[in-house]
């Protein structure tokens, strides 16, 4: 199953369980899998920002990958991140998964390249790092500092027909979504869009144009019903939904926090063992934790999704 | 009236009103003062980063400190933020504002700032820079790249007597909140602390311990009555009042476009009389207007604070 | 005199003389006008980044630009660095620095702004803010983290008749310098091309088509005769010259120190009655001071244009 | 051989060459390792930032450092540069480069930590993640925006025993490396310093305390030659010989291109067969190898030691 530009739904970004003292816990990963697809993921993404993935070694990242892959089996497509700050490391990774069955790889930009001309170059040349494999340009300034316009969207998308997908997760970004959306009205090869950021904008996104949100979110059951309701044309309904959940989106967005937040959050829900994340990494405090259950306490009470 | 460390309630953060073509609107100045003072503000806070400072040249600035210093007319004490990329400029600017009558002034160490020992000389030297004035200490990592650490403000604090208040900012900033006042409990001298963000963290930061907020959230009516909910200890309805505000704290926490959304709620609910920006700055488009005013109209169906 | 493109020669960068207690030192200046002017300087900048421009209000840096052009007197061109943080504060500046005789200013794009379409955006409104002044395009991504490619060069040399002159000192640059000489030789429009960063590849931008440096070495003596003798064809002593300055130019290019060292060096000559510089900045130690004095030394005895 | 705090003298940074078509040519590693040795380096730098390493894949970096080693014989100790995104790579290549016999490891504190604590927390358990390896600390934070102040140094050398090495290339960092002597001096754990910028203040490093230097220029031989001339008094005679180099260090330092022209360098010289970086990286210019060649040709008349 190779990814193209009809992607669409709830992709979401697996995290990597380890165990307490660090180790890969592939049983979690297997039981977070099914998890994902009981609540209408439509895809998987592994080895994102949130997956912890630079915490691995070359190895552990297949390993984990393969692991996740086999136990999908095919029931949805599953992206591997594969941005590293080399291209050999990026062509072992992106080699690698899609033997394993990789459905597609993503790319974000190096960190810190500056002037159209450079990012744009870096972006042809991973795309021939990765082979013949279909990629996920993942726009996420907020982390790399590269900024992409909808122009330079556009124009790889109309000159690689390998770019399948935008990871669409600048900051302020609903109007770049607009933009792109515009160009391709006017002629440019439509992508899939995914909107991310955590799913703080979801119903402004999928209002906007984007086919779904690739994001971590502890709860992807909601990201997947609120995106049906919009399409439904059931915005009220969808946006009374979503403003539930915006107490905890808000929360798992901290910096760095963020990711704790959202072990434990799956911990919590029974899908992975341990909150556990490899240094350096933050330790969730005692008040810390006290707000996290309070959120969710009140959450569960609102959302019957939510079952804890 | 000089700012001390029993400041408390909510510091109101004023845009600086223009009018279409640029020009300082005082007219406006003056009715935005007036309605935050009716919403229960107990401070204003001008020039700080919200308010377009470094747009204005140095006379402009001054006239709007003093016009709205003056309309105060000591109800609250004013802040000027005096931030500038030199100490002569800071200078200028907080001998201006003092002279004018404002209670304190802001700084926030120079952006790019590397080391603790580089931050802790800069800000020893902008105290001086300040003379006599009271001040506050602007920690706000997201746009200055520069950390300050909980030790940090303890050590300022009590080698300074002048250093009042702390605008608490970082993000994720919970936990330095709370080990500032647990260094405070252990005999460190207490400072007010304000949180900030834009209110997105504002029952958490009361709950912390903060002796209330520094924001300049559309609505601050929201903002003074979650404190005292908290403060009363009705904590669950301290929470639904601020849950039906987040999608707008959201909405405007957008860097750059966040202050465009904040001038069109204030001028929508008739406080100012243009949402203008300055350049260089962000115009609205129409669909991310339809989106605000989406968004607003479903806060006034909730919360009937909010006439528009 | 209005600056052209064809300006030429030698711009010697002028630091803000101050006397030790930090205030303004006309004198000085006066007597370093006449010194730069001897030494065979073709125009002065003033405020540039060198000139500790963010550390003078705004009278102050008026006060200066006026004093120096009134010395100066209409013998050579005078540009004024007039980057701020905003619009409002260039805008006064320029405008008051072209109403005392300033030849053109100069702009830098602020720091930190991303992708090509903001920067040109900047540039753009800039060009608007400073009236009907001919301007300097400050290239200088050391220090603004902003990337300017030969191609958006051209299209603003094209788009505007008042941009005159490039201030090339991207680092590496050389190629670009080449870029953009090549670009105009077919079609786009000409502008005047000074080198930067403090000399240190002055007869390779020569070579490559600059039309002459702007920097603050001092001793602008040397530049003027290296650019003399690589213009007569003698190559190979334009280099033997220049080389024997190259120990004091990298002493002076560390970032922060150099400034300070660029001013002990002309107080040493002479020119200026203190090395002091305004807070935030270094104060040379006892073994700093030992190895200028030890390469001040050795460059006197080798090159007899230096007197100490 | 494991590195101890006794380590001195010309630490040669190794490039890791590629043939033509960027495969590994263990063939030019070979060579140069024998060059190096020849030209009087003490030790041996694999996989710094001057490697591409980044570039090169585990198994690639693994490899490279093995070849080396192997060829090395311990004559010399050889140090390998295991700065990785992630600890889990970190720990990888160290045990990897130990096991094959490297003398110890050389890591850099991550890009972009903010705040003192930050740092040393991060540095804490890199020498964890290290194991048993002597270990190097670089502080260069032109590329990581780390501060690292001399306090910090000494506070990491007096609890850790096998942090053994400084690679000080702050800049300006000559002072520091005075204040690290200094507190030395007062009982603080003596560690080797050496220096490093590519050479470029090499007299004054080694005169205020350092014990040598570890740099890539592309003729070592300089520098032992000045190390050993200011070791025996002759200062004059090391600036001298030191100061026909500048012209070439200084070319050599352009981030980016600099590795480019000192693979060429190396290539002219004999002792690897392609001057081939791996991508991203830059290609010369005909205008610049024109530059580099006609710096070369300047320095071969002046010194003998450089035969092309």
């Amino acid at each position: 199953m190779m990814l193209d530009t009809s992607a669409a739904g709830v992709f979401v970004i697996a995290p990597t369980p380890f165990a307490d003292d660090g180790a890969l816990d592939l049983d979690s990963a297997a039981r977070m899998t099914e998890a994902f697809l009981e609540a209408g993921a439509t895809g998987l993404t592994l080895l994102g920002i949130m997956g912890e993935a630079p915490k691995l070694d070359a190895e552990e990242s297949l390993r984990f990958a393969q692991h996740v892959i086999t136990r999908v089996g095919g029931r949805v497509p599953v992206i591997v991140g594969v941005s590293a700050p080399g291209f050999a490391a990026m062509r072992s990774l992106a080699r690698g998964a899609m033997d394993a069955g990789a459905a597609g790889v993503m790319i974000a930009p190096a960190a810190g390249l500056r002037g159209d001309d450079a990012v744009m170059a870096y972006l042809r040349q991973a795309s021939q790092v990765v082979g013949d494999a279909p990629w996920v340009l993942q726009d996420y300034p907020q982390l790399t500092s590269v900024a992409i316009s909808a122009g330079m969207v556009t124009t790889l998308a109309n000159e690689d027909a390998r770019l399948v997908m935008l990871k669409a997760e600048d900051h302020p970004g609903l109007d770049k979504l607009s933009a792109i959306r515009a160009a391709e009205a006017k002629g440019a090869r439509r992508l899939a869009i995914l909107g991310g950021n955590g799913g703080i904008f979801l119903p402004q996104e999928i209002e906007r144009g984007a086919d779904g949100i690739m994001t971590g979110y502890a709860v992807p059951e909601m990201l997947v019903r609120v995106r049906e309701l919009i399409l439904q044309g059931e915005r009220e309904a969808a946006h009374d939904l979503f403003d539930l959940h915006l107490p905890l989106i808000r929360y798992e967005l901290q910096p760095g926090l963020g990711l704790a937040v959202r072990k434990h959050a799956l911990m919590r829900r029974g899908i992975i063992a341990s909150a556990a994340l490899r240094n350096p990494g933050p330790k969730l405090t005692p008040a810390t934790l006290a707000e996290v259950e309070f959120i969710l306490a009140r959450l569960a009470r609102r959302d019957p999704t939510l079952r804890l």
